[in-house]
């Protein structure tokens, strides 16, 4: 009997180790339109009130609204950008366009609808609300409140924000660099011809979709044969260039399973197995403060893999608040009979049906089978050898986008 | 009274407008490493089949699973890549390293923990399954088969299909080019000191960075006063460099409102106001085969209004099969009383809690507010006046990943 002389860890004390070991990256300024996805390193505070004075949310007239005149003379149109001071008091009101400074005096914004003008006096043609229509000063920010924390991934609206608080960029945590390497003998390029027991290097192309997916910045090492000088060339040049190094292949069991002893050389290797289906071999090393992932063969086992343990590391090094997916229970489509010693996560489709979740298994899981990944926005977690049937909740991390 | 001459139209007849207008663009081919987000214009379609010959799951070794032998011979050891031909035979084993092919005559691999090896003769510790640890030929993926239809949004697993199946790129629809102009005597740029009744322009950064989130690329046109001979250049050279021209502001009843009798002149205005709150101004209009969609001057108004009918046009002009988000039911958080006479798009948190979903709105609702959209996932769906109560089921559009 040969066994594995790497201890079996759990995916939740791989997933904390992995963490422990993941420092955040430092800091650099960008400008608004390269900062999207890019995560806020420092707080953003208001330097000013938003709106920084009272403005019409409509077309319309400023007025007092607890004026009893039934006309009012218009002393002057405002139009949105215009500083000019005009008060309004009562018997009088100022036409007011969107966006304009509603006038000193005038408590409310009556819209052009409900008024009727005739030789410079209106009436209006509905009753007024003090307030109404008008965004006070400070309404949105006040001056010295913290609008967005760090770890804020910047979106639209955030970077909206950052835009109308002044700033023409923000300081944001560096993206990781990530050289990604493929062994084995057995592999060829996508554009080859794949000869008898070859098979064409799917992994390195798939991985380093997923690396930019998880905001990362990936680079190619290319791929390698099973020949351990080659292979520690290659991983010493990627942790060398790059943040984090992450190879596929080669660390299962097998007289040419060589990146395990290599990273061990180099430097920690933390854990070599994880109890889990698929994913097994998935290995966690740090070299010198670099940090190095070698993922399975496999193709579903290193994509897998890849978003429980490398994406969270990938996430928390940019500074990101949240670096985990989301977790919901569905209503399972499926009897689902998990392996009987290891956590199995399947892939599934999650959609909202008929007032709740369901969760579809996406045929077979095979873990070279690739096409039980296309589609699924969901790994459905299975504790080990604990069957579970059709109509019963099962709980699902969720990957991608409700169906 | 002052009334506009445009016709009020829903939001479900905007948006169907929209579409029905929206051309899918053309296609071009692009290398895997540039595919990411891609959209796929021509179906996958397997030209071999995956794997391309049994192969082994994991270390261990191939032999006849009936084979009544309690010892059996080591014949080879063979590793992934090794294309030698060694025909197993009752009595007999081959060492077999994960990814490798399975010898001819063999019908199932024994894991490495379950075998004793002593003097090139091996023992089971277990019994074995026919198939057991066995990738059949075309398991995954058989020749001939459909394996992505078009229309599919390239991400990690199925570059990796392309790949596997030797393609080197892949043909994709074409990327709308977006044409992005602000519009306001209002608006100074973000670096510049904002005077008396000026804003900062934020809406231009913002929609830049929710253009490029729906995969599209964004152009800035800048900014631009409410001068209609300068609107009106401008508006023209974003419909001559690209797909789809984006302004914002300029779309009220105001007499500086200029944008909508622009593109009535240059092509056709399909509506010019939406019952909808907010956005209720939001302008669509053709010109010469080129898109122009005329948001709100608010913040929130500006992207609401591209989230429900911008992006989707954009989504369309990609050739994704989907182009609208998830709707799910959420339990309300809030109390919420709706605009009486247009439909209301409420911010929202939607998270996991208790086994359910429950819907938080994001404070104050005002559509100059950015912070409202700052972290929200959801935009609630409420029908004009149709009071809702906490603890009430509500429909959510689902604008980011659940909480």
């Amino acid at each position: 009997m040969v066994e594995s002389r790497y201890e079996m860890v759990s995916p939740e004390v791989a997933l904390e180790t992995v963490l422990k070991h993941t420092p955040v990256l430092g800091t650099e300024t960008v400008l608004l339109p390269e900062a999207r996805g890019r995560v806020l390193a420092a707080a953003l505070i208001a330097a000013t009130d938003m709106p920084p004075f009272p403005a019409s949310s409509v077309d319309g007239y400023a007025v007092i609204a607890g004026d009893p005149a039934t006309t009012r003379r218009m002393l002057a149109e405002v139009t949105a950008g215009d500083a000019r001071k005009v008060t309004v008091v009562p018997g009088t009101a100022v036409r007011t366009m969107t966006g304009a400074p509603v006038a000193p005096g005038a408590d409310a914004v009556v819209m052009v609808e409900f008024v009727e003008e005739r030789a410079g006096q209106i009436a209006l043609t509905r009753s007024v609300r003090p307030g109404e229509n008008v965004q006070r000063a400070g309404q949105d920010v006040r001056n010295g409140q913290l609008v967005l924390p760090a770890g804020t991934v910047l979106a639209a609206p955030e970077i909206g924000l950052l835009a109308a608080m002044g700033r023409k960029g923000a300081v944001v945590f560096r993206q990781p660099r990530v050289a990604v390497l493929s062994t084995g003998d057995e592999l060829v390029e996508p554009w080859e011809e794949a000869g008898p027991a070859k098979i064409r290097d799917s992994n390195r192309y798939a991985v380093m979709a997923a690396v930019e997916v998880a905001g990362a910045i990936a680079l190619t090492l290319g791929m390698v044969k099973d020949v351990r000088s080659e292979q520690q060339e290659l991983i010493r040049a990627g942790l060398e260039v790059a943040d984090v190094l992450i190879t596929s292949g080669g660390v299962s069991m097998g007289v040419k399973d060589l990146v395990k002893g290599i990273l061990e050389e180099m430097g920690t290797v933390h854990f070599g197995r994880v109890s889990m289906k698929p994913g097994k071999p998935f290995t966690f090393a740090t070299v010198a403060g670099k940090i190095a992932f070698g993922l399975p063969g496999f193709p579903v086992s290193s994509l897998v893999t890849f978003e429980l343990f490398v994406r969270p590391s990938l996430l928390k090094m940019q500074g990101c608040s949240r670096v985990t997916r989301p977790r919901v229970e569905a209503v399972l489509d499926d009897d689902v009979a998990p392996a009987p010693d290891r956590s199995e996560f399947q892939r599934a489709v999650v959609r909202w049906d008929g007032g709740e979740l369901h969760a579809s298994i996406t045929g077979l899981q095979a873990s070279g089978r690739l096409l039980s990944m296309v589609g699924a926005n969901a790994l459905l977690m299975f504790a080990p050898g604990q069957k579970q049937f059709a109509g019963e909740r099962v709980s699902a991390i969720l990957t991608g986008p409700i169906e």
